[in-house]
């Protein structure tokens, strides 16, 4: 895999998603919600797409939209169903994720990401637009959200969310990349300095609440999460944000483990598609592709003390239950 | 600078020490014991080189054995003394230590190492041998040794200093640049393997006991501490020894931190010429040359609690006082 970087800053530069159409219940961009129409293509190893399976698994959509998980090794063709019998996804029938980008549009060359969304009877991709979806697995897909789902995206919140996300994406989700990925010391050292700010302004905020925004699990707190989650066992080695580790930030590492351990989170979390993926994809930044045999995973199993801050993790719903069968992970340590 | 390493195990493979004459009292390899007369070239970068600036600082030898510090950054001719005026060093008048190297041997072309002892009249290289180097400056040495200096090779105990160091040195010392250096993933392994349970080990000997042999610091402490105190700020993350930091073993962690705040070990540390070396200097596994802005290095002088397991530092000895006014290093953070 070839990381583009700016050659003038150094800053490495992200592909846009360039499938944005909207699934929604009045189906105004001719894609309408409606259960088992859609497969939700995935890398457990993948940030973005880790949003979508905790909210799917949250709000109880495992029936209404099934789930493709891609190999977390990319070989030059991108995403691939190689962990598929005959390495073909048994429901769309392609080996390649960018066979449904290019059945949407077929002269289409640019970056091939995950979660994507695809329509399973015409093969085409809908979405590669991973902000979007999960907010519409919230609020389109309520026709078949679970009983007791939780509400993602409160309404009196959404101002508030959204801030939060704003500053997020930028410092945290997205600069752990771009301290990674930098070919210049200048652009490492700036997301270094705001991935450590932020963390810091979010610690303090978490140190008295429970959740980020109003005191039950909303997105934001999902979209934190998932980079957290990846923080100690890739982000602080590999892309080089070792100021300290997650488990050196005593509020942020209780709060992960809190979300960690409530069904949904955790359940969705394959530290060994996490490990491989990174430091064997990205050979410009580790090119012996050796994966490291640390952290000691099993500490994410250690109490965190939360419950003592109060909060309501499902709001007025309930926890979901354990994973689909088929979507089980093996125990991570 | 190009990795050596065993195309059929992917081991890492270190160069041998050549030189391996002995300064001594009674001059018997040719080279006497003599005040002035040798300089010892050293990278304050490199855990080699670092034992010998910590035994000459501990023994008062800074008078009687000048100090040439090369430039942490290696170019395709090894160590250079960039860092002098005019790019020489002001005693030698070299610009390369391998042109002492080729003093002693005209044809030489293996490897050049810090630390190495030069002969200040003829400019040839006596010896690279570290381990010996260091033994020779507490035994050889004495007529040269301050007053108060502490004997760090006690004569009752260097069976076991020996033992203690035979394990140090293999799962240790050498084992973080296997683990580091490994072009396959079954020789990183290995490497992890042994220095975890290594370090456990020496943590339950550390845990009741102040230093590793009787109740002073001897030359196990100082093999030990050098490669330590570069765990955080390297190995872990760059040579991926990482199933925890140092600062997450509680007995190394105040073991170290005693160690660097006693004169004569933490006045010799250099975290800058550290971290450049090793992530500059190995472009085969960091690519990018980005030096990472982590850990907090502040965190080395915090109170470490080991006073209260007694312990004779110097034994009869004192001391060394601050280094001489030329070797003093800008602080660490």
């Amino acid at each position: 895999m070839t990381i583009p970087t700016d050659p003038e800053t150094g800053k490495f530069v992200r592909s846009p998603n360039h499938f944005a159409a909207r699934i929604t219940a009045d189906g105004r961009d001719g894609w309408p919600v409606e259960s088992g129409r859609y497969r939700l293509v995935v890398s457990r190893a993948c940030p973005w797409a880790s949003r979508a399976l905790v909210v799917r698994r949250l709000l109880g959509l495992e029936e209404a939209i099934s789930l493709a998980v891609a190999d977390p090794i990319q070989d030059e063709r991108s995403w691939r169903f190689t962990l598929d019998p005959d390495g073909r996804d048994p429901v769309l029938g392609i080996a390649f994720l960018a066979e449904a980008y290019r059945a949407a549009e077929p002269d289409y060359d640019g970056g091939v990401s995950v979660p994507a969304v695809v329509d399973i009877p015409s093969g085409k991709l809908v979405t590669n637009d991973y902000p979007q979806i999960t907010l519409d697995l919230s609020t389109e897909w309520t026709a078949y959200h679970r009983e007791g789902a939780p509400d993602l995206y409160p309404e009196k919140h959404r101002d508030e969310i959204d801030e939060v996300n704003r500053g997020v994406y930028r410092d945290v989700n997205a600069a752990v990349y771009e301290a990674g990925f930098a070919s210049k010391q200048s652009a490492y050292d700036d997301a270094y300095s705001r991935l450590f700010a932020r963390l810091d302004e979010l610690s303090e905020r978490l140190a008295g609440e429970r959740y980020l925004v109003g005191d039950t699990i909303t997105e934001a707190d999902i979209r934190l999460f998932t980079t957290l989650v990846r923080f100690d066992a890739v982000y602080h080695g590999h892309f080089k944000c070792n100021r300290r580790k997650l488990a050196e930030m005593p509020v942020l590492w209780a709060y992960a483990r809190d979300l960690f351990q409530t069904p949904g989170f955790g359940d969705t979390v394959d530290f060994d598609h996490i490990k491989r993926h990174y430091y064997q994809v990205h050979e410009q930044i580790n090119p012996s592709r050796i994966v490291p045999n640390g952290p000691v995973l099993a500490e994410w199993a250690t109490p965190h003390g939360r419950e003592e801050l109060g909060g309501r993790p499902f709001g007025d719903g309930t926890p979901p239950g354990p994973a689909p069968e088929a979507e089980t992970l093996p125990p991570q340590w």
